[in-house]
């Protein structure tokens, strides 16, 4: 029900994911009336593969995570989570309110033992491939320790999704020196270089697109600060591009002529590929849709969610947790000996 | 004496810059010889625009800034923000080690009363135009009355070299509202609001190149990341947009025809013109030249010293410092008058 356009997006998205992925059966919840009417409009008919779970409520875009979580006990948001809780549901996804998901997700499913605070997590394409940054601003203070858990989080993702056994873990630093940095991040280099990670050491934000490490760490405050400056110099950058094959009709025409190379590079860092932030560390997935996900958008918002099924993370997740907690342990006890 | 080229970029630049600039004299200040044999390569002789100060040493690219201070006296930097004090130069343009040119300068010619500690500000494009954004990495763990300060100096800044009466100001920010941020960026928040500056508000990330306002305050390492990040970005795209033109014999050609357009753009796009980092808060123009800036790159470093000159910046820094001080002085009054 959630993000600008609703079912209107989200119902016609699940049946192209349906019809590409012949292996996944897709639950709509929300607002019965307004999924059938947008199931009729496409003339699609209910199957074993999709089926409607009602909900009475929708959360709104900009209505209080806290009041969200209070009131609407039946809203569609809420129900789609209770769904992971109770093995209904493998994933749910969702282009609603950022923070009431965040809310909810937490307070119905609970992270991971070892896991103080869930963390969004995005995938951002590089010079060769593509890297997994979190958190993206659902933690604000971190301590060091934190930072580390999304370590082990942004680790699991991609040795889960992507299949790489130990992805390398930047931390974003604005220097690679050791002595760089506030203390938090001096603190978590520190973690990082005493647990069983494979960590590169600090990365800066150039790093990022370059694809220097599998997954980059940082704060939600400095995340979502790289996250939204990359997206407006995107735009900037397109929209002078526009202008300039815009000035003159021997401009235009040239644009003519390039158009289909424009195209191939538009395709190549259209966001909506990218599209499903992570919710990481709960006992189950989420994906959270950018608001303004189109059909395509949403698709790879589901994607996402039938990857970190298959790719069984939240297991995976379990396990790493567990054994970063038995090293740090076992490096407390140490160090206690040695006092 | 300093960046990556050393005398090889920076002399035939001043050379070039006083030809630009009639009303302009300058001083290059290091190992006069070395100076000597590049103003011979160019067939130019000293003149009483351009002249030679030597200095005996020249602080490394990677020394540490303590020791440079500690230990070069005589270093081409020290020489060079020596003349600043003492008034026989407006101004010191450096490409040198940033830490060290920082900490002299700072140890040099002192901040401004009201003034804690200097910040780098640097000029970013933005859709319509352009906005400055500080501080870029010269302080990570920042205050709320640090940013308060930061803001007076970007304002300033802009007023002086733009000639914009009353700048707007933008606090980077996570999101628009009021709640969001970390507790440092709340409070800064509230300063900007009892101040009697012209305080826009929260602004996020995608908001710099948007241009939303004239100046961007943040603490270093959240500048520095946002700087970085975008650089990163911009050179991915670049290396997409030069591969889909060199993938086949018909994009090459397309490559061909759109070439002037693409030039155009690059021309917009071009770093160079942005070159030169100021430092603020001291009581002289210190500008710092990116390391590995060319010819043309130095160049604007140049004229930024020269336009903050001519635009009386430390003189209406320190007005405006007073100003915010006798206004912060007048708050507190009250609010004590109020308990």
């Amino acid at each position: 029900m959630g993000g600008d356009y609703g079912p209107h997006v989200t119902v016609p998205s699940v049946i192209e994911y349906l019809r590409q992925d012949q292996e996944t059966d897709i639950v709509l919840v929300g607002i019965q009336a307004a999924i059938e009417a947008e199931l009729r409009a496409l003339n699609v008919a209910l199957s074993p593969r999709l089926r409607i779970h009602p909900a009475s409520e929708v959360v709104g875009m900009d209505e209080s995570p806290a009041l969200a979580l209070r009131n609407k006990k039946d809203s569609s948001m809420r129900v789609s989570i209770n769904l992971v809780k109770s093995g209904e549901a493998h994933a749910c996804v969702s282009a609603g309110n950022t923070g009431a998901l965040l809310a909810t997700s937490r307070f119905v499913l609970k992270t991971i033992p070892g896991i103080d605070r869930p963390a969004l997590a995005v995938v951002l394409p590089t010079i060769f491939g593509h890297t997994y940054v979190l958190d993206l601003g659902a933690n604000i203070n971190c301590t060091a320790e934190h930072l580390l858990q999304f370590g082990v989080m942004g680790a699991t993702l991609v040795s889960s999704v992507e299949n790489i056994p130990e992805p390398t873990i930047g931390l974003l630093n604005i220097g690679e020196e050791d002595i760089k940095g506030n203390d938090v991040v001096k603190q978590a280099a520190e973690l990082f270089r005493t647990s069983d990670l494979n960590f590169y050491g600090n990365v800066e934000g150039n790093d990022i697109y370059k694809g220097t490490t599998n997954v980059v760490v940082c704060d939600g405050f400095v995340g979502n600060v790289a996250l939204k400056t990359s997206e407006g110099l995107a735009q900037m950058l397109a929209s002078y591009l526009r202008e300039e094959f815009k000035r003159n009709l021997l401009t235009k025409l040239a644009g003519v002529v390039a158009m289909p190379v424009i195209n191939a590079f538009k395709r190549r860092v259209d966001h909506r590929q990218y599209n499903g932030a992570s919710l990481l560390g709960l006992r189950g997935i989420v994906i959270k849709s950018h608001g303004s996900a189109d059909k395509v958008a949403f698709c790879s918002a589901i994607k996402r969610a039938v990857d970190e099924v298959r790719g069984g993370m939240i297991r995976q997740l379990g396990e790493h947790v567990e054994l970063l907690e038995r090293n740090t342990q076992h490096l407390s006890a140490n160090s206690s000996s040695v006092n």
